[in-house]
């Protein structure tokens, strides 16, 4: 455990890693000669669209769930989510052979739904409001039980995100910098912990969609501001960002920037007819960053983190 | 050089990996429980989509061109191609430092003659019929001096092309059957050629398009013939069976079997979102063959290649 009560430090981060390392891929890290000559710089991109539910979020959920003691887990664990953060859970649980109670909202996709209901977790129903999805959530707790697992404002999930840092500068030596996408925040505070403790020389840059633009505007005023109405093709980034995620970025994040849906998109289809890999497009936002700033990138190694790679193929936003 | 004056061997095959190993991708091989799940057996991917130029082509192209002694090499090479093959020649010609010259058809995507363009090769623009194109490059071969490697009636390009089969046989154990799409007829007679030279008790299937089926047919009969109007989207597997490629295949392969466009694009859109890569619909064709006969796969360990990852963003069949 940490020595702080709250925020977790590299040693629960390479502790995470361990735990998890059976239950997750160590995704590759692929590059491309004609992404680099656009910028001018060397891009490595850290494969997370090819982790187990073609998303990051199986970090934490695994570490979350594989961290529990047996009197914990006995009961099994519980969330709300409309996407890749119930299908994690229910992925962890179902390995751990526990139950999984997924709070869901009523219009979230179907294929969304199936990914859940694949790993044999509960889904329970609400109206699709964040207080009916708290209240739902608080019922079947008190119903059942089961262990509650936050998708990002926990410890344990931030350790868990953070092992992508582990590895990813494993992969690659001598990284200047390393960008991350910023939705609740996750992903990025566990990678600016595990960089910044291993290395404070290498840059931490988080880029945001500008329609969901809360840790850019928390960041700027020194205060975290919730996001309302957040208005992006980004769906993994709309979530504000928690309290916990603040605290850790204030310390460790060196840049935010933003970036418009179009570049998103743009980024989306130059990965994906480049690097042949499929991204969704929060998974987009951190080479949005490149294709924004591309100055920042001119004769520098960058490690950048592709989030996930679940999409509604019928859907797509060009 | 084969003891054979025109089939090459098993030794041509490991040859030729030693030739092209520093300027070629050793690619990965994916893997899905859920695909797996489908059909009951092992499915293995070898994804040739993530090779340069995106396709398994510069193999075969990278073998040719390293093969060419100083003075055969000194006045460039020179195809004709519509497609990945102009491409893969112009990559491994500019590798080498020699010219390359690819004949094109007026009506060939901008995209692909991009691709070749970048690699900064010669363009020779023709009518897009089969003798502009012959004669094109016959006057191309005669101003020029260039040495000509065609895209798959080539002992060379077959040997290249093996070598696909020479690293999925290392990196999955005890295959029972390998899975490839057949067009031209390259990629087939090299994998089957490894494949039955190392274990003759490794099934190999080919798999076609429906609307070219002239290798199945060939097979059949027991005689080689032409396709004539092909109608399958599908574009990589539109050509006639080579005939070099016929007489391997007659020799080496096991099984033919034909599949509708309408199974290729299933067979694609699982691809992309189960296994987050980007498959062209030529590429899909081995995969769509699982679809169309899953009880030859149950229970049963199969290494599929996929060949390509080259199409139109903005123009998905679906």
């Amino acid at each position: 455990m940490s020595t702080d009560p709250i925020i977790p430090t590299l040693a629960d981060i390479e502790a995470a890693h361990a735990r998890i390392a059976d239950y997750i891929h160590r995704t590759p890290v692929y590059h491309s000669e004609l992404l680099d000559q656009r910028c001018g710089g060397e891009l490595h991109f850290k494969c997370e669209n090819l982790q187990k539910v073609g998303a990051f979020k199986a970090r934490g959920a695994s570490n979350a769930v594989l961290g529990l003691d047996e009197a914990e887990a006995a009961a099994g664990v519980a969330t709300h989510s409309s996407g890749n953060h119930g299908a994690a859970l229910a992925m962890a649980a179902k390995r751990r052979g526990i139950p999984a109670h997924i709070v869901m909202p009523s219009n979230a996709p179907a294929v969304k739904k199936a990914a859940v209901a694949a790993y044999g977790a509960t889904i329970v129903e609400c109206e699709p409001t964040l207080p009916a999805r708290e209240q739902t959530l608080a019922e079947v707790l008190a119903d059942t039980g089961a262990h509650p697992v936050p998708p990002y404002d926990d410890a344990r999930i931030i350790a868990g995100q953070g092992t992508v840092a582990l590895e990813l500068l494993q992969q690659v030596a001598e990284l200047d910098l390393v960008v991350v996408p910023v939705g609740g925040g996750g992903l990025l505070a566990g990678v600016a912990l595990a960089v910044k403790s291993i290395n404070p020389g290498i840059e931490v840059m988080a880029v945001e969609p500008a329609g969901a633009d809360d840790a850019f505007r928390s960041f700027g005023l020194g205060m975290r501001v919730e996001q309302t109405a957040p208005d992006t093709i980004a769906d993994g980034l709309r979530a504000s960002l928690g309290v916990l995620n603040f605290a850790i970025i204030q310390k460790y994040v060196d840049t935010i920037v933003t970036v418009d849906d179009s570049t998103i998109v743009d980024a989306m289809k130059l990965q994906w007819s480049r690097l042949k890999t499929v991204v969704e497009p929060s998974g987009a936002v951190s080479y949005a960053g490149v294709l924004e700033y591309p100055e920042r990138f001119r004769g520098r190694r960058a490690g950048l983190v592709i989030s996930g790679g679940n999409l509604d193929l019928d859907k797509l936003p060009w």
